[in-house]
């Protein structure tokens, strides 16, 4: 068993002197300040997720357990707490505005502080400095986190407002759901300020250039679950950084993984490792894209946990992910398709891809007697206990969330911080503005 | 709003070349490998349990959140998971000996592999290059994750097998609790080996010097919400350190907040937060010695997560640690004063801090009726229903656990990573031991 320790000792100095390059994910030949960011974010993805999600893509088949791009990728923590008033837990409004814009402020707030005053975002400091910007979410491309990048309001609630203000952001890339809040008269004035408009996701393969209003879906996209070859959120994310990167200044995007929070606080365990399935193909992509452009940084990170996830539960030690794979719809899906059949327990157990037992369907048939949401709810409950996975929760809990960062500068945001500090860190790396460059001019004369 | 941006740059360029010693927590004139390490475990400290501890210690007079010890020292995470044949959820003994030896085995086993072969431990090799080597726990001395240390057993439960090895150790100082599996004969068979045996936590301060066989209590020792005072971890980790460090040649601590996790097990918040704190001093204390002792690594980590502990609850969106500062002393220590008294309504008022509602009074009153456990577990419920804590098992979970560091290499912890693969990378920062001196000898003749 005694390794030889003189090899051993040799191995770390080694270790010692390349550490910095391996945790920080840089490659030898990055500037120290990157030309492009892409700043992502698990929407409610705290810890638990991604540890359930390792065990989830395991190969039960191998002694190991293989790494997931999370693992490769992990730099450090965030502290999520929005500003005192709202006590210890955040929503997403607040945290997507200490993100945006180094501030905190109270639950609610798009991009605004405490006392309602617009805070200057990342998004729009990036403009400033002559970069091109750009939101690729899942849920409706107006929701609180991409929200508190690109508009100001009071309220996340206000959403026709917010989409109005979306105007005036002059995003060049704007991709996710919400044809609801957008009327075509909005839609209108979009396409005479020069945005192509598309309403169906396939468009998306045909646009080479220019800017885009990108509305896929009523409100949020589909579940991966029900949509397994869509790759909605890496395809976006695809095409949105071919057409920033097109902009010799670079270019600054946001992603979302919008609705792993949805899934969340449905403590819908199945949908939500779908969701985070896609967010870490949509990673992978940025990872490629990197590859190729080593003056990108990603940072990714959460803005709080949501449903209080616990990987295994109910006094027994283990977690058993297995059956997650069987179900090949949402449960969700599968309650809305068959409300009206007379077989619908045969279309479950399809659907499911296993058979409950007597006493499962017992519940079952009680639920879907009372109502369909109940029927949903008792699915899900189905697969929790399968699963052994615990929830505390339908709304968010205050746990750190994990920082992962890969590109120029991304040692920056190894260790401990405040999200409030992601945005401050990130808006260090951005050039002088052409205001600031200016007054710089002024003063050398 | 706007900062200047071009100071800002200068700031991110600053940052970034002392971000690894920032980081790290490395000083700069301290060696690359360390003399000493002293290596810090949190049993079933969870990512909750860090996050929870830093906003019951939050000052609710001041704006800010003040960051807790914890928060300066975080570099990374760990995947705990044991053996594939234990499945994903790890118990003390597989993550001990994933720990001290780097080898995944079955829940249960103490410093053996999944074959029941024994694995060479952290401590053992310490010893064999000529270190002092000692551990200070508040179970039990030979309770898992020491004994994975220490000795090696086919089951943690063989408790009196695992006190007899303690003998062959050679440890220098072992302290904490478990009088009750070290007969008179064993204790004898100690003194003749040349240890100090100590039975009253008070004759510790006496020591100046030798070896030291400490057992302060029939198992655990107090919880700390019932001795606040006693500080017993920190001192007997200051102890330890004034002893071990007496041997030129370094030495290796292990020391564990060991009922962290059975407080987690019992669900019980306030009983956690005591032990918490006690766990943050004792870190304060090793971060003193090495301020004065910089050849010195302290790394921290947690076997796994306890209880599912959440940050939030009960679809709310809160924590309220307020009332967990109330209590004087544990719910289990509440009950078992005043089971005979016929005032324990009176009692129950004065040790919990506050008064229970109407309703919460014929809770209690009801379990009280039923039998004293049932009364304990009402009143750990009441305390996790104002606070707003939410459980989800009495056992383990398998969500991933922080890691933190300070001191020399401590930069080789930042990241992700399997806890097998702390155990290699303290071993690599291990001397040759005598044995490998002797055959480098023999071979470059």
């Amino acid at each position: 068993m005694r390794v030889n320790r003189t090899l051993s000792s040799l191995l770390a100095l080694t270790i010692l002197s390349s550490a910095t390059a391996i945790a920080a994910n840089t490659k030898p030949d990055a500037p120290i300040k990157p030309k492009n960011i892409v700043f992502v974010i698990g929407d409610g993805m705290g810890p638990a997720y991604t540890t359930a999600y390792r065990y989830y893509k395991d190969d039960p088949n191998t002694d190991e357990i293989e790494p997931t791009i999370f693992d490769r990728l992990l730099v450090g923590m965030a502290r999520t707490s929005p500003a005192k008033v709202s006590g210890y837990v955040t929503d997403s409004a607040a945290s997507a505005t200490a993100l945006s814009a180094g501030v905190k402020t109270y639950n609610g707030a798009i991009g605004v502080d405490e006392h309602k005053h617009p805070v200057t975002t990342l998004l729009e400091k990036a403009k400033a400095t002559g970069k091109s910007i750009g939101v690729a979410v899942t849920s409706q491309v107006n929701h609180a986190t991409p929200a508190s990048f690109l508009a100001h309001n009071e309220s996340r609630k206000n959403y026709e407002q917010i989409a109005e203000a979306y105007l005036d952001s002059d995003a060049d890339v704007i991709i996710g759901g919400g044809q609801r809040y957008f009327s075509d008269d909005l839609i209108k004035k979009f396409e005479q300020k020069g945005y192509q408009y598309l309403n169906q996701f396939e468009q998306l393969d045909a646009v080479q250039s220019g800017k885009v209003l990108g509305l896929f879906a009523d409100v949020q996209l589909p579940w991966v679950l029900d949509n397994p070859q869509g790759h909605q959120l890496s395809k976006m994310t695809d095409k949105a950084l071919s057409l920033l990167s097109q902009n010799d200044k670079g270019f600054v995007l946001v992603v979302e993984g919008s609705i792993i929070d949805w899934a969340g606080h449905g403590n819908d365990i199945a949908t939500v490792m779908g969701e985070m399935d896609e967010f870490a193909n949509t990673l992978a992509t940025i990872e490629r894209f990197i590859n190729t452009h080593p003056d990108t940084l990603m940072v990714v990170t959460a803005d709080h946990d949501t449903g209080g996830l616990t990987v295994g539960a109910n006094d027994k030690k283990s977690w058993n992910p297995a059956i997650l794979h069987k179900l090949n719809a949402s449960p969700q899906t599968i309650v809305s398709t068959f409300t009206a059949q007379d077989n619908w327990q045969d279309t479950l157990i399809q659907k499911l891809g296993f058979k409950p037992s007597d006493e499962e369907w017992n519940t079952l048939i009680a639920a879907k007697n009372d109502k369909d949401s109940k029927l949903t709810r008792a699915i899900i409950d189905l697969v929790n206990i399968r699963s052994n996975t615990g929830w505390t929760s339908d709304d968010h809990t205050a746990v750190d969330v994990q920082v992962f960062a890969m590109g120029p500068a991304s040692k920056l945001f190894i260790g401990s911080q405040d999200n409030t500090e992601i945005a401050k860190k990130l808006d260090s790396l951005l050039p002088p503005s052409k205001s600031e460059l200016m007054k710089k001019s002024v003063a050398n004369k």
